[in-house]
């Protein structure tokens, strides 16, 4: 073995052991700091990143990719994935110009707050400002890292490597044309579910023990993660014995919190999966924003929305929560947990209209870095389109352009992932199907151990071995191809609204 | 201002936010980490320690240090502070050789788990090797460290700087000239208080609202800082604004778990009332481990096992604890908790023959330090010692020799700290009365504020200001005196046992 490369795994070595960290004190940050030390913590983060960014840009692990990128062969696959990972790290690091690298930061934590404000009082124009300086930096930013791609591809490439805007817009297209009608003809039908028996008064602690319950009965492992409270749910931690996640309790909903915690044990399976031998190094490390979105709506809604998952778990929903399920059947609960309803709110969005919010999203974000729109216009774009898309127009911005923290913190190319997991994870489902043939009957006796191995080895150990566009090819023999999701959505809701067609 | 002073402002702020992460993560990994995850943080802890020594050991740092040392005429008192004592912890950390650096550090790990599993199979001969190898290993680092010290004064000084065994033994002579007679005079007493109705039943929730209250009713400010549960009750965090203190709850005795919050909360209150503008800086941190260790017997002892406290407390405890202490007087109350009974267990010891354990322990180290006994023959030792100061014989190592893990650490020099604390604890009352003769009324109805002011302007906010001889001296009016603690001790217990003379 060439000791450039033994010194470059004990660098990235290093540099993953505090980044492992930064996580944690960021899920602490989040979970269990007192509001006193917000401060204090602002400047120990601080800090910690500095030495993180000395350790990455080190002149001397820049001599060794240097010596190490022309070897590659001979490097097993593994090794050339660090190689190629460290290189691509270490290259956008030292691309981009230290006053760039601080002016985004400032810029983000300026921005945050601005947004925070601005949707509060529902004053676009007060955030206004913080996108149009981010276009600016960003579109600098993306002419340092990637000067061969578009600055809005550039940007893309952060979420989900190798996808291009003209790409995903060949996608987006073909969502629009067959969801626009059939949200139209599900909204405009007589039948409509029962959801009423979904409100109600939910006790927390009967909500947090179902929760556990459900997440350890599809695969997390409690002895190497946590389970908590935070007021946005997310999936963090620092190792893949080590990974936490946190969902929110309302006492008047019971689904939003459970299906929560399954759309976040759905990261955290991905994370637990990681190969242990390796998870200091690039190729453990999981593959795009796009395949984590995948995991997480594979269960929460390939699996956890399905009428056979809802089958195996009515039984104890039931028991639980027995003064409000007294009198519905397992049908009604699963017609009102998938019930279609154009709403203002993205993360709040079903199954069926939640494409359309990201697709609105990724047309502004393009025609905003192709120069097409100015700033000033946006809130009426948004507002036109949301008319346009889901038929219903926000009474502001708040509810409207001002909903998401995303472009507070300069994350433009972001929102595409969470529809390329979805439609991944319709071919995951598939691909597991043709292998398990009985995978509804599975689901409906709470056996999950086949589905979490099937995705354990082909994609949580996989790491960062091959392109999302390579795996998804060896996994399922396609690319990605949203037709399965479409037909998914078209026969599952035609079905649940009793359509023609269905 | 000088700018070396600057550089060197910056650069002690820059180890002092490292430490704080560190401090984050070790509380973290006794509170909140999952089992699974002990090997990956293992790695991490190890990684960052290296970033701080690193730091704290940059050459660059000693030549600010060295331009600084001798022109201390130019800066106030703080700034001097500060100088002086990043001057001795550079110095300490550059004295040692690597070598024996790494050598503590792995002994350190190795001694730990080697006394978990002898102190488990009651088996000193496997414990014995880690004693004898942290003996050579601590007399080298020695004399490295402090060459013109005694190599047991060298260790002392590390907890309770500018003690020396000396002195120590003085001391404690005299407390045992004391303390023996009376102890011995207690339990052969015919009078002995009613304990009984303190073992019981006590609803965990209710234990943990009840040492919430207390906790936050004595100054303990929840914004800044948390209170959780851990195995072993422990002060720690990472900022006057981010402190975090645990206790432990068994469901069949409330008194432990409330006066361990007690306890933590005094260290606490320290902490959070530190000087909050140079929290970053060497001179606002806490002076020694025994002045820490003042401040948690200051409230867990001087305060809340005083009359005054119980009488205060008493409704609220029969109000959480109806059922067993429905029978129960204030007065009864009161001798239980401070109820005498000699026994084998440091924790657990009451105030009176705690500084006999103490006392044990530093004489036999002494012994050890200055060569004067084997390593074999400290198990005897250990009986003898028990059996004459306390009366009692341990009937195996488990319970004797074996039962601290101070010495698995090569922690030697830190027990004498723990009665030095009850020490100036009880001088520090005595302060307080002076300025407040009313003290105890202010405790009987409740109101901790002045007492918590006193502390904070005189103990709290002087940080390293002061060595622990001339804040005493500053404080009190005068230095050290045991006489102080004898005298509250004989008062209180010959009271409580109704014994002649009280």
């Amino acid at each position: 073995m060439l000791n450039s490369y033994l010194n470059l795994v004990k660098k990235l070595t290093e540099i993953s052991h505090l980044n492992g960290v930064m996580s944690t004190i960021t899920w602490d940050q989040e979970v269990m700091m007192p509001d006193g030390a917000a401060n204090a913590r602002a400047d120990q983060v601080a800090t910690l990143a500095g030495v993180v960014h000395e350790r990455m840009t080190d002149p001397v692990l820049g001599e060794y990719l240097e010596e190490l990128r022309t070897l590659t062969e001979h490097f097993n696959p593994a090794e050339c994935c660090n190689i190629r990972e460290a290189c691509r790290q270490y290259d956008l690091m030292t691309k981009i110009p230290k006053r760039l690298v601080q002016a985004l930061a400032e810029l983000g934590s300026k921005g945050h707050m601005t947004w925070v404000q601005a949707r509060q009082e529902n004053k676009f124009k007060d955030f206004l400002p913080v996108i149009q300086e981010f276009l600016m930096l960003k579109k600098e930013w993306a002419s340092c890292a990637f000067p061969d791609l578009s600055p809005y591809d550039a940007n893309i490439d952060q979420y989900e490597r190798g996808m291009t805007a003209a790409e995903i817009t060949v996608i987006f297209d073909q969502l629009k044309t067959t969801l626009m009608p059939l949200i139209h003809e599900i909204t405009h039908h007589a039948y409509q579910p029962d959801t009423a028996f979904l409100q109600g008064c939910f006790p927390i602690d009967k909500q947090a023990a179902l929760a556990r319950k459900i997440s350890e009965d599809i695969g997390f492992q409690f002895d190497k993660g946590r389970m908590d409270v935070s007021v946005h749910p997310f999936c963090g931690g620092s190792h893949p014995t080590d990974v936490r996640i946190t969902t929110r309790y309302s006492k008047y909903n019971f689904v939003e919190s459970i299906y929560a915690a399954i759309h976040e044990t759905g990261h955290a399976l991905y994370e637990q999966g990681r190969q242990i031998a390796s998870a200091d190094l690039p190729v453990s490390e999981s593959l795009t924003m796009g395949i984590h979105e995948s995991q997480s709506l594979f269960w929460e809604r390939m699996i956890a929305q399905s009428k056979a998952f809802c089958t195996h778990y009515f039984d104890s929903f039931c028991k639980f929560f027995p003064e409000n399920l007294q009198t519905v059947k397992v049908d009604t609960f699963y017609r009102a947990i998938n019930a279609c309803k154009p709403d203002f709110i993205r993360v709040e969005a079903d199954e069926l209209t939640y494409p359309l919010h990201i697709i609105l999203r990724f047309e502004i974000e393009k025609e905003l870095f192709e120069g097409n729109v100015s700033v000033n216009d946006l809130p009426e774009l948004w507002n036109e389109k949301m008319f346009t898309y889901l038929g219903i127009r926000p009474p502001n911005d708040t509810v409207g352009i001002l909903q998401d923290s995303h472009w507070s913190g300069g994350a433009f190319g972001y929102f595409p992932s969470y529809t390329l997991g979805a439609i991944y994870a319709c071919q995951f489902y598939r691909a597991i199907q043709s292998e398990h043939p009985d995978i509804e009957q599975l689901v409906a006796s709470g056996d999950f151990s086949s589905i979490k191995n099937w995705l354990n080895k082909n994609i949580h150990s996989q790491g960062k071995l091959y392109t999302p566009q390579e795996l998804i090819l060896r996994i399922t023999g396609e690319p990605l191809n949203p037709e399965h999701f479409i037909c998914y959505l078209e026969e599952k809701y035609r079905k649940i609204y009793q359509l023609k067609g269905s």
